[in-house]
């Protein structure tokens, strides 16, 4: 980078300031002053040839949904406006300022985390940076736009059942949700105990994997590059290929086709009973709808449910309801089945997909709540199967012509081989963007 | 053992034949074949030197949890009689007999392993080995019992709430109850999925340790002498020490003065906020009674709950209505209580106390309802709390005279500390009981 610190970060806080009442709906803070402050202290670093880690110097946006000492943490929600301040910052920021890491801002996000869409009545939603009336993409909505909009490098986000990768592949830049236990949840307000991950979006899977470094707590090690000729990669034809826009299974299509070219061996992947499964287990009440009806608990018994956005408060009474036997099933059968998972692709590298099956709806065509609901269960159904199993997963934008949506590739991994899935998607990613002749 | 194995397996066999109907309470299956055969292999095996473990040539019984290949699972209960069989043997059962042990028979308990008392209407009560008009403890009912009369050398049991340790205690033997991930649960019939051990009983702590080693799949090392001399060991006096009989009370403040004899520092570990709050968490129902509900939802699918002891039958109903967010209140909340009872025991080696406030009551005192489900919740009181906390905890028979009932010890360990509790425990033991003068 030719620029010094001071310098990208001036940029990214015109890009935000710039963006006028969009800036406001994408940041929900910017943290101005000690933006500039810790850009200085890089910069006179970097003049002393000191370097903290990969991301000393790197201009990163956080979710509002990691605590930041001092301040009431919203997770989206007006509720939590007069939320007590945290005492500490969430272990994850703790990293970041340690690793040295300009720490722009706090990015908007859906309610609590609920929702694929980003659609946020209380804090406005931000518009795709691609075209300002379509949807984002959640919950990490802001995140994803704000790198797409040169706002910040690196934004850290959430995934829960696809809230770094659904904003990725519709505002086009790249996400990494990790294997679960890879990276800390501590001071991160949770939506789902057994679901949530933290994991980045960026411009590119290098930027992914050295803010991944840092968010696990791991000495940055750079990525090897692999050989494509040979990779055995499953596609899993079939449920997650269906309600497809044309212009996302053509992108696919034409990604499959470079990576063919290459020598990747490309095969068929039968999973849909696996696939399915988690659909049909949890058709009678979902983990998320359990385990948010317990942290959500104190706020219904308050009354203050009632200033909720609707959609949101709907989802979280339908948990109160379930009983503990069907939850204690469903981790039951989750064990097995994740048993069942991890043999079923052990013959592969990777699975690839499209990460979300259609580009982004403009955001009015959503207001029904019906629609609304179809399209979030839709956006959601590709990245949420692999929270189930618990694999790390990328989203990798694909080509588009300069009007085009975008389009994201979701490329998944096995439990725990977290930087072996990041070095596959780093070779892959340069390949079917075509950026590189190989 | 100057006996061979063959001789011994006669004299246990002959001990049970002996006890008529009793002994057909205590095992629900004897083995006489195959064990007889499995004596006569590990005799040939030590005429030519071979050992395959420390378990080699002993005479072991498996509680009628664990599955046997070909036949029914029945965990105590009539509806399971034409369950289907079991197509492989339960892992530890794999590993015992890849240990060369004995399997002798299958021993008796409590209907689905609930309630500490071991009162079983469909398979009869096994009486207790110092006097059969009281109660065996329970859940490993036959288990207790077989050891302390000679019909085993070593039961394996499983230990939810105490089910172990309170048979060793009443019938004055020694119990191992292991951190929950040291020993493979498949195989075995469930009562709580977050709560269920296995562990062996056996005439002492070595004999304990080496069923410990085989039933972890890992290679035997002997334990290490430990020195008594500024052992500091915390004693929870408060919540844990009410309601207690005084025999019980003066057999434990003996073995405290034998232990000061010998230099241990003895401690009053201020800890009933920490114990009170398993109980207090789970007064809206327990992780066991949502863990069964869901366990056994077919049983009472079909019908066949008519059937069950009203007791089991009661606690199970009472599971059923537990909203999924209790239960995710109840394990959140547990995690963090386990973090703050980490600490809170760090500065001790161990912690001791009675393993049950009471001497084995009389069977027929606990006909009435509430008379059992009182002295039920006594018995499980002192043991279920480090099954909540999951740490190892063993209990030891502490010197009685020849006419009185048996009294136990607990010694509790720290979480995945479990051969370091068995050494120290060792130790204990033999300094407790009078036999070593040190």
């Amino acid at each position: 980078m030719s620029q010094t610190c001071v310098q990208r970060t001036q940029t990214a806080l015109q890009n935000i300031a710039a963006a006028g009442d969009e800036g406001a709906r994408i940041f929900t803070k910017v943290y101005t002053e000690s933006a500039h402050a810790e850009a200085v202290a890089a910069d006179a670093r970097a003049a002393l040839g000191i370097s903290l880690s990969p991301l000393d110097g790197r201009i990163v946006s956080i979710k509002d949904l990691f605590d930041v000492a001092g301040e009431a943490t919203t997770a989206g929600s007006k509720v939590m406006r007069d939320a007590p301040v945290a005492a500490q910052d969430a272990v994850v920021v703790q990293r970041l300022r340690a690793a040295g890491a300009v720490i722009i801002g706090k990015t908007n996000m859906t309610e609590f985390a609920f929702s694929g869409i980003g659609i946020n009545p209380h804090y406005g939603t931000p518009g795709n940076a691609k075209d300002v009336n379509c949807i984002p993409g959640g919950s990490s909505s802001g995140a994803g736009v704000a790198v797409a909009r040169g706002m910040c490098e690196i934004a850290i986000g959430s995934d829960t059942g696809g809230s770094v990768r659904i904003p990725s592949a519709l505002n086009g830049v790249t996400g990494f949700k990790p294997t679960q236990g890879r990276v800390t949840r501590e001071g991160a307000f949770p939506l789902s105990y057994s679901l949530d991950t933290v994991g980045p979006l960026a411009a590119n899977v290098l930027d992914c994997a050295k803010a991944d470094s840092v968010l696990a707590g791991e000495k940055w090690v750079p990525l090897q590059a692999r050989r494509l000729e040979g990779l055995r990669i499953g596609i899993p034809r079939g449920l997650l290929f269906t309600q497809a826009d044309e212009a996302v299974l053509l992108a696919f299509e034409q990604a499959l086709q470079r990576l063919g070219n290459r020598g990747v061996k490309l095969i068929d992947a039968d999973l849909d009973v696996l696939i399915a499964a988690p659909f049909q287990l949890q058709e009678a009440g979902t983990l998320i709808a359990c385990e948010a009806a317990q942290i959500h608990q104190a706020l219904f018994a308050s009354g203050k449910d009632a200033q909720l956005d609707g959609l949101v408060k709907a989802r979280i009474t339908r948990g109160q309801t379930i009983p503990a036997s069907h939850y204690v099933a469903v981790q039951q059968a989750r064990g097995q089945l994740q048993k069942a998972f991890d043999a079923a692709i052990a013959d592969f590298d990777l699975l690839i997909l499209p990460t979300v099956p259609v580009v982004a709806p403009l955001i009015k065509s959503l207001e029904d709540a019906d629609a609304f609901n179809r399209t979030n269960l839709l956006v959601l159904r590709n990245p949420s199967v692999f929270n189930f199993y618990d694999v790390p997963a990328a989203s990798l934008p694909l080509p588009r012509a300069a009007s085009e949506l975008p389009v994201g590739l979701m490329v998944v991994g096995k439990r725990g081989q977290d930087r072996n899935l990041l070095e596959l998607a780093h070779c892959l990613g340069t390949t079917v963007s075509g950026s590189s002749s190989g």
